[in-house]
């Protein structure tokens, strides 16, 4: 089922040296179509890094570790069934125009997600690319557009937290349209250039707030998000904070309600019944990102704080994983018309 | 004008070996007035803990590591002049009435924060002990009843950090009643008596939200202090998130607003100009808990979040300093009629 | 291949709220005979956890967390074919004596490891309940026990990595019989029961040594499986220390030699050339715990410091993994004539 | 005392931006000639980062917050009494030509450490600068040199433990002249120049070995004062390794020996009795960084493992406080004739 007329499905990993490359290779050597052949990963390419083996960059790849990394090229990606773009935002339009349409291209970067160009020009300072069938198919009506697509958005890391924690009470309107998000993120999400603020010594044993104000990239794409479901144009108030930890994120998500916890639990309950990924958890019990680390599980905790009239909504994701990686391999099994969760656990790497 | 009628000041501590105990007791090693020799020493004193040395609780006091914990009893803990209580909620009052008048009490326990005996009894499900001056001396107000006091309600650590950030705003009426907070905090803040979900391996890579729902016993209280400011009932949402760090708490604080951010920042910084150990961050500048571990500074960014038309101030401190043992010795130093700074420091320990 | 006459192998897990057994369950949870429904996962067991569901302990076991922890007893863990035993030391040899003799028992505790009786109760201060079969088939000559046995003692962490370490040199005689090493380990090795010493704040921010001066029990595990393999007493200083990270050791092990860098390299690659989980690093390349969490891969890097006249060589594992879980994995897939490397991988998970 | 023919003391800090020069700073501003005004803090110099603020480097430093970085030059650092040179090695020798002789420099780089011109161009690729008096008082003899001293270098963080851990036993003469250390070192230690494999995603949750089999630029230096004590060449091998942690250094120094514990311990007890810094641990407990974070102190455990025939001794200290900065002003003040402990506590931020 896998194969493409009998031959293994080849796939090519563009940016193979940063986290979301290297994590999209972690997951398709799990994947059991990489097991059983039907699925082969062929070039591996980079910017700077080209030249060097993988194993000098994810030493946690050993089955790679000694794959030599090329340019990437449109000659290097081409030839390819897949190909996974972990690059800088503004560089895929380029490759998405000289690949054949029938190449599988899903971006992990931002270029194809917004759909409003002001939107992108504001927050990127660049041209809009366009926008692509975006890779979050727990979102009413996601799902069946990425069936058989040759070109996924992959979401941002916030906004697939962010979305799945509020969208059935946006789309339920049990809330005002009005909403807080308060993010904690490890420090995989601002990628692996380095910079003196995201030195060890400066993540470790501090907190720091940064894109206040809803300045944040990620802020629009979830405003997108929410508004379509609301159907009507939702504020969002977006905070990421940056814990010293490598991954994982806990966004705590409130606004105004005057529903009981009871009518809310209920509306999530039904809203993720079938979702094999997205798990409301019982009554009382709260999420911890340890417990979602390398999979692709999102843990969702629903409350409703009377005093405060206010819902409280709580959801997990491993960064990295469901929120780029896990993500985009959930988009290619069904691009690729593979099971869904093919190569994708719910079961966390913890303590 | 450290003594009293030319004696030293005795000093006792009750909980010595607690973390509250601990870090009032590396406060007062460095303060000016026992250097000077005109502050000592005196008592130390513990639950389950003593018989055994303060330096196998804390080998990082070395000056007093030979120190043997006494027990926890108005005989250990009389002829002092100043005594700091660092135990579980409920024990204060005992010491407070058997302990004489002239005594100096300062409770780092909840025991005499609230105000209002139906806040006690329904988050701490005990009677009322009654309420003492607030160890907060930058509320309006506050610091003119610590002058001369005998007895000393330090405030919580979320608290502490949650109405600084939000007072200013609060008292000049230019937010709505409704606020949202967000605190990410060290472990520190949980105590150290032993329990499994504190583990390090738990704590480690792992952020998680506990109390959420408006059930974490330090939402009365900030209530209260917000509300008296606003003349009016504030509804706060608050929840707590616990991160890998041993010390620090920020808090990200949101509330609707129509001001600017140029009025709301003129308004920060007209309150806080005076205040030694407050400083509001230039524009475009965010706190981090990091720069203020040990110190007993707090940092606030102000910022208004025009598109979601929202405040957003993002306040740090160290919870064990200026959140507890920090506002103790403040406190202190106020009802002693020392320097209000002796002893404390705006400058923090990093990285 | 992996039934038993038709019928799934059912397996039990005691102590299943610990670290050890929830690792276990993780690893059987990706094993294939779990996905083709070959292999069945039986009763948990738990001391006082027990009537407690899985998922309050490990909410990473998403597809286990409504299973209800039974009391671990015979009777509970009868009618299984295989019984992993996370026990504290000193309880395993009843469920060794009371279940049937062709139950596949895998003990992670410590209680059959060592061979020599005097050893045991020096170290473990009870009597010796006897030796088993040894779970690390890398040592010579242990795959061939492992296959078919019944009985299996998995080795402790640090024996494990640091035996894999100095085995081939020792083997070989290129060193002199002693040998000075280093390990230092993720807080996990600790275990789950709550100590005021292993909390997040303790822990985190801060390493430090225990058990120095040879007193640490896994000392004369290592001693002998060293002394086994020179055919003489190998001495061994052994220094444990806690690292603030929840998994992962790294050893740091030496001993004089007169060879060169280039013979000892040699004799690493053949010993492990064939081995799936040893991986011997290019020159240069030095290890990280980092690249090894979650898998069960042994990576080792051996340099010789020819000023110093000695041999060192570093060698990373996943403590819980290979350490334990892993190994025991990997002895249940020799015992049962499964592919050594079922469920087990060579790919951590990084950042 | 401290002023010169009544004028304060000027200090001058180059390379204030990084973490060896913030931390001369923090001290500084704690240091009690500058609280009365004898000390002041003049030019603060920077390569790269001139012209930003301190405040954005070192935000825990707010006294100094709105200080502009100037150039490292001769004339930015001329009319200073005292220059601390906080700069990537090679770059001291100009300075301390073309400044005044009188002008107290202190090295905290490693030009002037090493005796040995040969060792030095074995081990930095360059020109051997000489040596200067070295700024370790308590070794035997140091003290003395330091006293009036213009020209000091500021010994490595590792020689700083190592040599203060096997120091007494070394030149007493009670172990053989072969030494194994291994020291696991917070992330400070590597400078805060942005390199890939030091941000925060790498250093979490991992440790690594680095600069193994005799490599690491500070095995000369070590080498170099134990061989001094000892009256003849000492093996050392010695082996970094990278623990997720801002700062400390805990270091396990191992040697043969036939001598008791009890000696070994006397030994050390008398060594170390009028030190103020360093601490001999009692018997039985080992140290941990932790306690010393911030602080002077060095602690020490002495242990002789008497199956294995070896000394072990276990020293903690803060990397960048006694290894570095403590140790720059501990010179300082040495230098000035202001009491060696001026400034500087064994009271450390924990936890």
């Amino acid at each position: 089922m896998t194969e493409h007329a009998g031959k293994p499905i080849r796939i090519a990993v563009a940016g193979a040296s940063g986290y979301a490359g290297g994590e999209v290779l972690r997951l398709l050597l799990g994947h059991p179509s990489y097991a059983d052949g039907s699925l082969v990963i062929g070039a591996l390419t980079a910017g700077g890094n080209a030249g060097s083996t993988l194993g000098s960059h994810h030493p946690h790849l050993l089955p790679l570790a000694d794959r030599v990394l090329e340019d990437t090229t449109v000659d290097t990606l081409s030839g390819h069934d897949v190909v996974f773009l972990g690059l800088p935002h503004g560089n895929s339009a380029q490759y998405a125009k000289d690949l054949p349409e029938s190449t599988v291209i899903i971006d992990c970067g931002a270029d194809f997600r917004l759909t409003n160009a002001e939107d992108w020009e504001r927050y990127y300072k660049s041209p809009h690319a366009g926008s692509w069938p975006y890779g979050l198919p727990e979102l009413p009506g996601a799902r069946e557009k990425l069936a058989g697509a040759t070109r996924i958005a992959v979401p941002g890391c916030f906004p697939t937290v962010s979305s799945l924690a509020m969208a059935p009470a946006v789309a339920a309107g049990v809330v005002e349209p009005r909403v807080t998000i308060v993010a904690v993120t490890g420090a995989s999400g601002a990628g692996r250039a380095p910079k003196a603020d995201l030195l060890g010594s400066e993540v470790m044993g501090s907190v720091r707030a940064y894109g206040v104000g809803g300045v944040h990239r990620h802020t629009p794409e979830i405003i997108q998000n929410l508004s379509e479901l609301a159907g009507e144009r939702v504020t969002v108030s977006f905070t990421p904070v940056l814990a010293p930890m490598p991954r994982g994120i806990l966004a705590t998500c409130t606004a105004v309600t005057t529903a009981t916890e009871d009518e809310v639990r209920a509306i999530y309950e039904k809203a993720y019944a079938d979702e094999p990924f997205v798990h409301v958890l019982p009554q009382g019990v709260l999420p911890q990102t340890g417990a979602v680390i390398g999979s692709n599980a999102v843990q969702i905790a629903v409350t409703v704080d009377a005093d405060a009239g206010q819902i409280v909504v709580i959801a997990v994701i491993d960064n990295l994983a469901k929120g780029t990686a896990g993500g985009a391999v959930q988009s290619m099994n069904l691009a690729l018309g593979l099971p869904e969760t093919a190569g994708l656990s719910t079961v966390g790497v913890a303590p």
